[in-house]
């Protein structure tokens, strides 16, 4: 098998993304993330924040009914976002070696056979420590804020794929990034990547 | 970080244990598998065959009842061998680094931080082609066998660790071994524990 493309799920606050994007230029390709959200507000006219919300948390008050409202109102605002971020990712695929990261994109192009799907996450203590350093204080504490962005995340997650969201059997690697480190991370997929 | 002990979770089938078996050899350190059985035989007089069924799956019928039981009629014969297969874990940590396959080793040692906690899995194609090469033709398909091996490990984790089997949260590594394949996991797992 050949891989072409690196999916990377993350729990927030896990730094799949900065893990994404070293991996990336390592492998010297390109790493999808914000760009995503761009395309997107590009096509459906939404505002970027609109979009980076909706584009992968579900709002509060609308679990488990998001879908039986499709069924009789016609395609809300988070579904067309959903449609054109998912052609945009398959095109994506199809046209380029690459790392997507986030936005169920390892759902998406679950059909591929050269796509390397690859979960992050880390314990409560090492992602708040993170976050705090990253994106600074705030009145929430980080707990409060991971365990929101958590139950959010897992929402969609589930609710487009119907797949829970950090199942092992979903990726072909897990990787623990507080616990292996993020650099021995990048090294470890980079290597697996390459070999494929 | 250094860890001692490497404890292996797998999918029946998945080539978890023969995983085990490589990595300790590359290590040069003991892999403990059928050893355990023997030990709880030994200890607590039940035999082997039956050691091994009881302490990995849970028979049929008693889903979500054993707790129960336990309340009101004293240790059941799972629970015996629960207790000792658990104490006797705990032991092998304390004295020496080691890979223990399976018995829910992650869990018990779980207060530890030496220890690195791996999941092996991998699709039910790859795994049905192995146990039939491995363990030969049955009357029952290979596809069934799996899908009683999973149900029944999978209810014995719930049960004794009140956590979900697969769930890359309680593991630092999660491969796919049928696409990784099995020697680059070796690989992988033995530059995570040497660096560690």
């Amino acid at each position: 098998m050949s891989y072409r493309i690196i999916t990377i799920s993350r729990q927030f606050g896990s730094g799949g993304r900065t893990i994404g994007k070293k991996l990336a230029e390592a492998l010297g390709i390109k790493c999808y993330d914000r760009e995503i959200i761009d395309k997107v507000a590009e096509q459906s006219g939404f505002d970027k924040n609109y979009i980076s919300e909706k584009g992968e948390y579900v709002p509060g008050g609308v679990f488990g009914t998001m879908m039986n409202r499709w069924s009789y109102s016609g395609p809300t605002n988070e579904e067309r976002i959903w449609q054109i971020q998912a052609a945009y990712i398959k095109d994506l695929a199809e046209k380029e070696s690459c790392v997507i990261v986030g936005r169920c994109a390892d759902y998406l192009l679950s059909e591929r056979d050269d796509v390397l799907k690859v979960f992050i996450h880390a314990d409560d203590e090492y992602r708040a420590e993170r976050i705090v350093k990253l994106y600074g204080e705030s009145d929430i504490n980080p707990e409060k804020r991971l365990k929101d962005k958590d139950k959010h995340r897992a929402a969609y997650y589930q609710i487009y794929t119907d797949m829970t969201f950090g199942d092992a059997l979903n990726y072909d690697v897990c990787l623990d990034s507080g616990r292996i480190g993020e650099d021995k991370c990048v090294d470890i997929l980079k290597d697996i990547f390459k070999l494929g």
